[in-house]
């Protein structure tokens, strides 16, 4: 097809967004596929494999005792002496390439000259027993030649010049341990700042949030007869480990399967360090010829793999007297850690919407991700987005202060509608769904909101303080300019009527894939309960692009639409001349009950229902007139654009907007803070699946809790995790939760979505933690700049300033 | 699309059979892609998975004393009390359907009111072990009302008038123990035999062959969260096998998974018998809720599973002086056992090919198939072919020899050539590819036909003589009126240009899927070896239909066909967008190495080849320009007609011919026979895979030479099975095979196959007994008329003739 023209896959979901506009299957409430195996203990997870697969050898990772150092040499002969010990295997015995660098070749799988943060593998024992494999990995003996070790990103760089400063270096081998470096040049901000009524500057921090999913990583492999290799893995990106693992035995991907089966929580965690715990396993049973196990224990997992990016940034705003924004100037630094893994994509999201929602006429942005010697960071729910967006949320409060006014009414006077341009010039239009200014009517109307505002100002009983905040989020949807943004869907109709869906993309909880199956049976006609989903599968399925970046609904949904309408064009065809009608007219329906069968769907002519014939009576036909009852559906995101000098273009093909409120009680004494209540408003286009969208909505609204009040990974001096367990690093518990998160949805439609729907996976955490700090603030009448906003931080910021006595 | 017009993916292959003159991969010597696994032992057969898998269940059948009793009662008590036993299971436990019937549902999974067979299942005992399962059953106690056996299948029906006689009732459910009666009317048959100058009559016997694979039969069921089971099964056709065990067990068929991994071998034999130990397997699975494994013994697999049908025909062929064939009458009964199996279509296949490649103006046949007490028989290897062929080819012979004719030369007088209509009218056109003249005519050039034949007819050396003889055959190609006629492949474009491709057909040893990867490779320029064929799975590709057929070839290719094409073209354009060339001008070639890899392929414009870019490079570009490289490809055979009076219409869509010469030594004092030369002529339209071509002529031709010389099931008079193993079941071994198996390829060109293709693995044993027969006939001067001529029948027969004298 022509660059120029719209392709047949665009058109397609173009067209179904028009016509459809009352449904069956979407926005319902209709419970989910996995919910029984779930709840009953049967699904089964990576580790669950076990009880399958016989005489497993098990590999554990030898770690470095110095977050930076020098390997002088490795001797391995007493650890491979050892009782049980079948081999040790370090960087020489990799027969492909020693690297699982995502974005940047920087990261050996097996360290050979250096070890850059505490859990840099540096040898793999592969032993009969695990217990044997931990004890084993004593006795490997490395020779280090220790370095200082740097935990501080402003140790690299100077947060105002932002040069990069004299230290030691953490990869000689690039010319820079500055990863990335993005800007954003729009207007004349010098000039903007002089005209200015008012300027706001503050420095900002947030926290390294681990993920914490329930389930840890884990990865099988069983050695093939063809040389290949089959992994169990429980990874948010099945192609991607395909790729790595390839790379590191050196072979090509179809001799490499990746299949994917539940997964106990993803969040982004679940993205690179299976394609480093996959090839582990993988060398293992290469070396072996047995099925070669990995599963990390909490503690390996929570120092062995990426993180939520630290940022330390400073931002300047200006503003006219009546709010109108006139500019925004901004640093910001991300620490990468060890390893790129996904950092200059993390930082590129973070830039892109480092300004806000809002109409921004002059900008100057940079945003750096750099190294240090802590924990790698990389993918993690909201992808840079949560970081700035806690900055300028609090700057908006800020200005309001400054200003007098509302923090509602500030931002009314400057949110993005549609006719605006973003502060990268790109034109929001209809076709985009803009429903940013409905979702914060919508939530202040819901929460009451001025005269809660008031009336929280006031409220002073004993030490208990009260509060109301806000914050407003934009989300650009799908992987804009990170990469070749595509994904793809399969539907089989089978010989009785059911049906068969498989994608590459993944469903590692959050039930991205129920999503997919509610718009095919919405085409289709039948029911979701006659839906199977297949396990991910490279073998089975072409690469459908990883599950990232809250893009399992908008592309997954728009593939699985292309394949279903291809589908039901055939099936209207045959039907209409099993029925003697047009194939426009032909309705198919099923009733609505709990045991529904094939033979329960009805396909007749709207014109006449009394031309009617089973869904299963139209599929059997199809195998005796040859049609076929197959397809794969294919999309591909429009190209998105971006210029490197200026942060011009259009870096995303839409944006999903929100608000949130948060309602607290701080006891000003103690630090404690309870949420009391959240509303949560989202212009996700479309709800797809209802259950999922309120489930995600409350879970992210958890989640972002948790990033706001309490959860940081911390490093000692030398780079040594101190918060290496559930038990030292704080989670959001029973108790901590808000009694009401209340959901809110508006549906503004984006063209090019399925239905006209769009991303909500990551959105649910951006702005969680600036409306909680806002309403802190709010309550404790001060300015705190800083997250996890623990106890601590808040008693002693409030004892500092004067606030409080004791 | 309507009904009249030639479809999409028929026009296709059309074209692609035109346009492909010159090959690159097709019809040559390439190494298929399993040797290396198969000759190392790595390959995985389904038993081999027991490695992987940690405490299944083992399930054993419990079989009955006798071969037909009514059941009186079932005492599982005793069995379910012995240590080891984990649960007996009868037909009362069967959740959905007690029925594994193929055609008929006739065939309770497990015996409920009578067995009607010696190996007819009655219980399943479930153990921790497969010793204890096996004793255990002896300790179930049926209660039996014994019933008179019937294993004659004259006792059912009488072969001159082919009424139903007085008999005891096999399936007293069923109105007839006939289960079918097909008819040939053409002409006026009576009128023809009063107007002849010779008139041939004789009644013919075929045996009951045991498909004899090195692999008996295999099933592992495993349980799945959903309430699902996925089967590992050693089976031709899994899409039957998920149906069978759907019903069996009340699932739905996308809840039922099949996948296949290498097989020992199939012939037919691994077709319905699999629905029943899949069922078996997924049955104990269900009530154990642990992986349970159904493994055939060889005793178990010889007396339980189909077999060929063995054949009792009287025929009546009549001639001019000149040799002129006017007319053929038969009588054709089939004994299908205590199951109908395939039976029906079996008997279908012999009704269509029972008057041979000829010109045959006035026929009568019928054909009947009826029930016994015998181990059932069903699908093998020609399928009804073999058992008629016998017979018309020694009719011919026998012809030639009252008219004083060389057997050659009445051939050459009758035989179809293009523009003859077969016995049922349909006209053979230069689409179908017509080249059994060729075949006879090359055969008879390399063997030195005329020359022998005059030689051996005065060769006496002793009590050696020797003997040459030929047989002609045709083979309607796939299923033709049988069934839904359809078939699908699947190819992905990994983004590392190595290619996944799948298909629901099977590999069972024959190499099947290796041809539908060399068409692949032959359309998209990409060299075989960069190809990985992934097993069979029902949950990974649409329903393909059985392998059966000698199908995989015309219907697979074909399908494989469309799915290459579709996505040649599209790299073609892509391609010819970045070189700056036509789409048509885009050429794709490997260089020839062993080793090659997708980087070494080359795409260039066949206008200027300075224009090029690499595979890699193109198929890169694919996954940014949002070009997809998947595709289904699907093809459905055009329907066959067939007029249930008459036998007239157009029963297959195309036709394979060959003509098989042999040269035999017989030492007529102890009946032993040495086949020392034979020729195989084939017109199979287009070699696709030259190896598998050559082994199946080869492998056909030792197959069909137990079965002419020695392998029979032979059942005693209580429906016991004597030859229960291959130590009492003869096959031939190393020393009889021929010194020299001559291959001919005639390449007629069958305009909807691929590049010209028809089939080959039935065709390779449809006639090689007859000539074999023939020249043994030729060498003893004797007209035998029943397989297997074992030396002993040879003896007997010579001594009643008074031609010996021992």
């Amino acid at each position: 097809m022509a660059q120029a023209q719209v392709p047949e896959y665009v058109r397609v979901v173009e067209e179904l967004f028009s016509k459809y506009k009352e449904f069956v299957y979407v926005g319902k409430y209709i419970q989910r596929w996995d919910a029984v195996a779930k709840i009953t203990g049967k699904a089964l997870f990576t580790a669950d494999f076990l009880k399958f697969y016989k005489d497993p050898v098990y590999v554990y990772t030898v770690r470095p005792k110095y977050a930076h150092a020098y390997i002088k040499s490795i001797d391995t002969t007493e650890a491979e002496r050892y009782p049980g010990v079948i081999k040790v295997l370090t960087a020489k015995d990799i027969p492909g390439v020693n690297d699982v660098g995502y974005v940047i070749p920087d990261q050996p799988l097996l360290a050979d000259k250096k070890v850059r943060y505490i859990a840099d593998p540096v040898a793999l024992i592969v032993a009969e027993d695990k217990y044997v494999a931990a004890e084993a990995a004593e006795l490997v003996h490395v020779e280090y030649e220790p370095l200082p070790v740097i935990t501080d990103p402003l140790e690299v760089v100077d947060l105002k010049t932002l040069k990069e400063k004299e230290h030691v270096r953490i990869h000689e081998e690039r010319e820079s341990d500055i990863i990335s470096h993005f800007k954003i040049r729009k207007g004349d901000v010098e000039k903007a700042m002089k005209e200015a009524d008012v300027v706001v500057e503050n420095e900002y921090r947030t926290g390294m949030q681990e993920h914490a999913y329930l389930e840890p990583e884990a990865a099988i492999a069983i050695p093939e007869a063809d040389g290949g290799v089959t992994i169990i893995a429980t990874t948010q990106c099945p192609f991607d480990v395909r790729k790595a693992v390839a790379r590191v035995l050196g072979l090509t991907q179809n001799k490499v399967r990746v299949v994917v089966p539940a997964i106990g929580g993803g969040f982004g965690g679940k993205e690179d360090v299976v394609n480093e715990i996959g090839a582990k396993a993988a060398l293992a049973a290469y070396y072996t010829g047995r099925p070669a196990v990995v599963i990390h224990t909490r503690e390996e997992s929570m120092i062995g793999h990426s993180k939520r990016h630290p940022m330390v940034a400073w931002y300047r705003h200006a503003a006219k007297k009546d709010g109108t924004l006139l500019a925004v100037e901004a640093n910001i630094v991300l620490d990468t850690g060890a390893y790129a893994s996904l950092g200059p994509f993390v930082a590129w999201r973070a830039i892109v919407h480092s300004t806000g929602p809002y109409k921004v006429p002059n900008a100057r942005v940079d945003t750096l991700a750099v190294y240090t010697n802590n924990v790698y960071a990389g993918a993690f729910r909201g992808f840079g987005n949560p970081q700035v967006t806690f900055a300028f949320e609090l700057q908006m409060d800020a200005l309001a202060e400054e200003l007098g006014m509302d923090p509602v009414d500030l931002r009314l006077k400057n949110i993005l509608r549609e006719g605006d341009r973003t502060v990268h010039g790109q034109l929001l239009t209809k076709e985009h769904g803009v429903g940013l200014e409905e979702t914060l009517r919508k939530a202040i109307e819901v929460i009451d909101w001025y005269r809660k505002r008031k009336e929280y100002s006031q409220f002073a009983e004993g030490t208990l303080r009260k509060g109301i905040g806000l914050a407003l989020l934009w989300h650009g949807n799908s992987i804009g300019v990170e990469g070749a943004d595509y994904s793809s869907a399969t539907i089989i109709i089978n010989r009785d009527g059911t049906i068969t869906f498989r994608t590459g993309l993944t469903d590692f909880g959050q039930g991205a894939l129920w999503g997919l199956v509610l718009i095919a049976a919405e085409i289709l006609g039948v029911p979701p309960q006659l839906f199977r989903i297949e396990p991910p599968d490279t073998s089975s399925t072409p690469d459908a692009g990883p599950t990232v970046a809250s893009r399992s609904t908008v592309m997954g949904g728009a593939a699985t639409m292309n394949a279903a309408y291809k589908l039901r064009k055939r099936i209207n065809e045959l039907a209409a001349n099993m029925l003697g009608c047009s194939p426009d007219e032909i309705v198919i329906r099923a009733p609505e009950k709990e045991d529904v069968k094939p033979s329960d769907v009805e396909v007749f002519c709207s014109s006449d229902p009394s031309k009617k014939v089973k869904w299963t009576d139209v599929v059997e036909q199809s195998f005796w007139d040859g049609v076929p009852l197959q397809e794969f559906g294919f999309f591909r995101a429009p190209k998105a654009e971006w210029d490197e000098e200026t942060g011009q273009g259009a870096p995303y093909v839409t944006y999903t907007f929100g608000t949130m409120v948060a309602e607290v009680t701080v006891d000003i004494e103690t630090g404690a803070v309870k949420v009391d209540r959240m509303v949560t408003a989202y212009d996700i286009g479309r709800v797809i699946n209802r259950v999922g969208a309120e489930l995600h909505a409350e879970g992210g609204a958890i989640q972002g809790l948790g990033y706001a009040l309490m959860e940081e990974i911390v490093h000692d001096k030398n780079g040594v995790v101190r918060t290496y367990n559930l038990s030292n690093y704080y989670t959001p518990l029973v108790d901590d939760i808000p009694d009401e998160i209340i959901p809110i949805w508006v549906e503004a439609g984006f063209k090019r979505g399925p239905f006209g729907a769009k991303g909500l996976g990551e959105p649910s955490i951006v702005a969680i933690a600036p409306a909680i700090v806002n309403a802190i603030n709010h309550a404790t009448k001060h300015r705190f700049t800083q997250i996890p906003l623990t106890p601590e931080r808040i008693y002693l910021g409030l004892k500092k300033a004067g606030k409080i006595k004791l």
